[in-house]
């Protein structure tokens, strides 16, 4: 990568056994509700470079009732513990276009991940509960930062999750779930 | 490249003596000036291949009072006489972004063109006059249409290049143009 990324995603995932309790949960824990959306996100593959290899991804991402796509650059994880890496992401007028000049670029489409999300803040950390197609329930705290706070921001996330009872983490992505689940489904 | 491009840009290229006489011959055929901009493309090399090779571009295009940037893929050129060649755009809306992103993936800055650029209409073809930084003045005759419509717009473009009294028409790009004279001005 030649070019560092300007900020850097912290983030913690982790299985939820039932959505609606842990939204009870996030109430008496006096979180804010932000949103509620349906996203499709696209991914697509490197022309040369393995994105599982290398632990990169290239992501469309459609959300209901926003005009036109995001599209988000990951680079590889940081650390063991966390999901935190880095992250570019720009708005993009055309999502056809896009997803045609990527293809003719030779990215390719690789998987779809579908997902109804509900967004809280709670003490400055982004929690998002997701009912994710084909996966089930996950919560995720999520914290954007400058590069040099990371080990910061990770500490306080892993301190939420430890307050919201979230003892089983998941480093691996709903794309890398989804793929393991699919190649468990074919064997 | 997997999907074909939407719509065709059929496009004819000449080199002008002066900029100031081709305006006032475009007044006196009648054209409606439409706009007059300064912009910035800055082209991107793809991490394996060479475009310079595959006869394609990458391009960031800044336009002076425009919010963002436009991205576009140019295909390789479609026949011998004219420039018409495939192209998909999309509107980013943050230049640094999108550009650091393409690093990120790989894709090398290779180039900026620098014009100052007037924008005519006349018979259903846009005109458009280029002082180009470093190249001189120049002027594209050029029409976007589907792409089963390409050889119909290529006559009529050469046409229109004939009633203008424009007789050496250049397929290099200013990209192309540029490199070149970069080269003969190191050798």
């Amino acid at each position: 990568m030649e070019t560092p990324p300007r900020t850097i995603e912290a983030e913690i995932k982790a299985p939820l056994t039932d959505a609606g309790t842990f939204r009870g949960e996030l109430d008496l824990h006096g979180a804010e509700r932000l949103d509620h959306r349906i996203q499709e996100d696209r991914y697509f593959d490197h022309p040369v470079r393995s994105f599982k290899e290398t632990d990169e991804a290239l992501r469309v991402r459609i959300t209901t009732g926003q005009s036109g796509c995001k599209l988000t650059y990951k680079g590889p994880k940081l650390d063991e513990q966390t999901k935190s890496r880095g992250e570019i992401e720009v708005g993009v007028d055309d999502t056809d276009g896009i997803t045609q000049l990527l293809e003719a670029l030779g990215f390719e489409p690789v998987a779809r991940v579908s997902k109804e999300r509900e967004v809280y803040q709670l003490e400055g950390i982004t929690i998002t509960v997701d009912e994710v197609e084909g996966l089930g329930p996950y919560v995720e705290l999520e914290k954007m930062v400058p590069k040099e706070e990371a080990e910061d921001a990770r500490k306080e996330l892993l301190g939420m999750a430890d307050q919201l009872d979230l003892r089983e983490l998941e480093r691996r992505s709903y794309l890398e779930l989804l793929l393991e689940k699919e190649d468990g489904d074919e064997s």
